[in-house]
């Protein structure tokens, strides 16, 4: 896990990391509940049917994909969502859209606000 | 596979059968293939280093998470993206933003287009 500064390292984001770690359901549930807000590793750990050690391996992973971000103050480690990787992989999935179905779309949504 | 009608069947997303498909990274390289427009299996599985076999055990999977149309037109079955899987791995990625996120990142669109 990344210090306590809180600065973002700048680093080129690899989506298979961000996929990989979108991959598995315990990574998901963890955020889900980081989308309430930031909250401590135990908090974060509680409701979860896995060891301490466990998530915090998961959180490894979900911040090497840039999806999580800690960050320690005091004797406390914090979590939150990082929207770097979410960003990420909804580019990517943006770019798979057929043009056809962009539009197709689009026409949907109009129709729908008539 | 489906087969040949093009018809949609309606049925409940899972958004784990999304993520678990967008895990792999042949199947990822598939979708960046069929995002330039719908091709046959065997058009598709030409650049991969895999057998057709296992090409289409991959577009099974895809095709299960709808992320993948395939439709049989005479004697070939052509493919394409479908959207209904890419529209609802979005919509889980954008639910995971924190509000305070969202409200950075409308700013920071503002503040380019002064």
């Amino acid at each position: 896990m990344r210090g306590g500064s809180g600065v973002r390292k700048k680093k080129k984001l690899d989506v298979a990391r961000v996929f990989h770690a979108l991959g598995d359901a315990t990574r998901r549930a963890m955020l889900e509940r980081l989308s309430d807000g930031p909250m401590s590793v135990s908090r974060l750990a509680e409701p979860l049917p896995i060891t301490l050690a466990a998530v915090v391996q998961h959180l490894q992973v979900l911040e090497e994909a840039s999806l999580v971000m800690t960050e320690k103050v005091g004797r406390v480690r914090s979590c939150r969502v990082d929207a770097a990787g979410l960003n990420a992989a909804t580019e990517w999935l943006a770019a798979r859209r057929p043009e056809w179905e962009r539009k197709l779309d689009r026409l949907g949504e109009i129709l729908k606000e008539d």
